[in-house]
């Protein structure tokens, strides 16, 4: 099988330029620019052969016939701000891999561009509701920051639809390539990254409440003060999660929302989120009880009410040994001695296919581990590369 | 001179009920119900003899004649959703004063409700203008949280004005009574407070911007984790001040914004207020340096970039030793052991008036401290409490 570095590179720029702006392209899920981008694929997906084929969200497939076949692909919808590869990458490599197997007489490829992968609904929305992580029905009631829900959201291609969810069954499989958006690949000067995980997320939103006063009148002793409540928390946490983790494990704290938040106004409420990521299930276990454990201990000595929300979780998603290795081989074959095994720190529609079928991922550097930004990049080179060893990779499946 | 307190109790009820929402007051600055308030003012300052003057910025003074006279009163504006005391209390206790000050022949006491104590557009902002901390031009320019300038907010009660501002130089001093909005009286079962000095403020808002960054392919030791920046500080900061400060002494940070806010992403930047008051010159200066040494460490060894926008500040006042004396006899005669000496840690119209004249102040208790609250209170017999040593005070100094 030998994939077409030229013809590949052409429809990653061409589709770049549905919706770009600057160095970037704004295509977020349902946007015009989005169904845009689709109704190209749809065209290009045809003129490689595959059969195009919308399901009831706008998940866009190519199909390698009625039998069973191996998908490949992501997304082409973007961040409000996004960069050109992210999604896009792997639903173009996909495509080239498929165009040079139907060259070679097989093996059998389909691709797909998942829809709102970027969560401007919910996240990985179109993947979750095809693979059955939740209800249409549900997912209807999602709404975007604009006030929009899910179900006007598709209603916007529902001209397009072909038919009902397809069976994830028919697929033998699910391989998807994407840009690390993480500093390691970059950082070390290696080509390609072979995913072993993605790793789980916890993610919950808290809530101190003391007492809004006087920041004038109201001596310290007395305060009920929720932002201080927040402040000790975190850096009781970070002391304590030190002997917990390991390099790869990360924990975030990135919307804070204090009540009344006025200068002159001692905080009466800090509103939260905590979130934790790691490939391990028992040790994203063990932080869950440092976290509540800490919090409860801040808030009971301060005097401040703790209210915990929901913890939304999404385990660790192990990759398929036998796509790992074909994946592996095929990187030691394009770029010896300039891979790794890595775990994937962000989620992407594999989690959802893994729900069904064995999954593989696989990364290529992102310059100086930029994304989500219009300034994501990734040398052409290393595009390449990632494109040799996915069709090598896939070959060698037969 | 016998102040009457049924009289004194009812003038304050009969403004309450302007404005009232349950048992708070909402009068913001220049609202309907706030200029209705100063015209029935206008009306009973003309029925205890006193002669009504709107000058160009709503501050509403009754003038005992054209001579020397000692000027005393507070604001009749309210917070959004405001107490039914606060700046209400030391008008009314001031006309009562007035009265019994004519029924007795004298002294000469002229009142004065001042304009947008509140801070609706600026901070006190009727008697800073009046006082000459800030030109008319200037404050013309300042902007409530609504869009709508201090020029249009005045224009509304334009039919209203007497004249120009008057002279500060006609007053012989300025005496204002006012709820502690702090807990210290009401903790100690104690009636009264003699206001020491008016603690000095200072206020800055601080930038510190690091990179916003995908929240799971991050590796924590890349990160340059603006709201981490801010809780090292705050803990920092506190350990730092245990040795400067005293009981009375105050820093909050009570604004807090993080960008771009989501669970999701490493916070890029954190903008917040640092606010810390005393009624020390000096120990304002050391708590500054402490702070600037501080918040420059962290950013520096988090790589993030410090900007520190301009210190407002407000010095102490120090009341008047005479007016102070006379105010702390009377104290003792009207309440015996039950009052005490103490600073002021709110911002009050004094402030403005000190710039002129020899100023004094008053406390009365706070029920648990509350204000800017519906649920502010004071007991009947300590507003009576407080009325009786206004009135003694003034009397003493003849």
């Amino acid at each position: 099988m030998q994939p077409n570095p030229e013809r590949f590179l052409k429809s990653l720029h061409d589709l770049r330029s549905i919706g770009a702006v600057g160095t970037g392209v704004v295509r977020p899920a349902y946007s015009d620019k989005d169904i845009e981008a689709r109704k190209w694929l749809a065209a290009q997906f045809r003129d490689a052969g595959l059969t195009p084929y919308f399901d009831p969200v706008g998940n866009l497939f190519g199909l390698a016939g009625d039998g069973p076949s191996l998908l490949m692909g992501s997304h082409s919808d973007t961040q409000p701000e996004g960069g050109w590869l992210d999604g896009a990458l792997g639903v173009m490599a996909a495509l080239e891999v498929a165009r040079a197997a139907k060259e070679a007489g097989g093996p059998a490829i389909s691709v797909v561009s998942f829809q709102d992968e970027e969560g401007r609904y919910g996240v990985t929305t179109g993947s979750t509701v095809w693979a059955g992580g939740r209800s249409l029905a549900e997912a209807d009631k999602l709404t975007a920051s604009d006030g929009t829900t899910y179900a006007e959201g598709r209603a916007k291609m529902a001209d397009l639809v072909s038919g009902d969810f397809l069976d994830p069954g028919r697929f033998t499989g699910y391989v998807e390539m994407h840009i690390e958006q993480g500093p390691y690949l970059d950082t070390s000067g290696e080509a390609v990254g072979v995913v072993s995980s993605i790793v789980g997320i916890r993610v919950m939103e808290i809530t101190l409440t003391g007492q809004s006063n006087h920041a004038g009148t109201t001596p310290m002793h007395l305060r009920r003060d929720a932002f201080q409540g927040l402040a000790e928390f975190n850096q009781t946490l970070n002391d304590r999660l030190r002997n917990v983790v390991t390099p790869e494990t990360v924990w975030t704290i990135g919307h804070v929302s204090l009540t009344p938040n006025g200068a002159s106004i001692v905080p009466g409420k800090a509103v939260f989120s905590m979130q934790w990521r790691d490939g391990d299930t028992d040790r994203l276990k063990r932080m869950e009880g440092i976290i509540r454990e800490t919090i409860a201990e801040v808030a009971g000595a301060r005097g401040l009410e703790l209210s915990i929300g929901p913890m939304i979780g999404l385990e660790p998603v192990a990759m398929d040994a036998q796509l790992q290795s074909a994946l592996a081989e095929a990187a030691e074959a394009e770029a010896p001695g300039k891979w790794r095994h890595m775990p994937s720190g962000a989620l992407h529609d594999a989690t959802s296919a893994a729900r069904h079928m064995p999954v593989a991922m696989l990364f290529v550097p992102s310059i100086n581990g930029i994304s989500h930004n219009f300034d994501e990049d990734t040398r052409e080179e290393d595009l390449v590369t990632g494109l040799k060893v996915l069709a090598r990779a896939v070959a060698s499946l037969g």
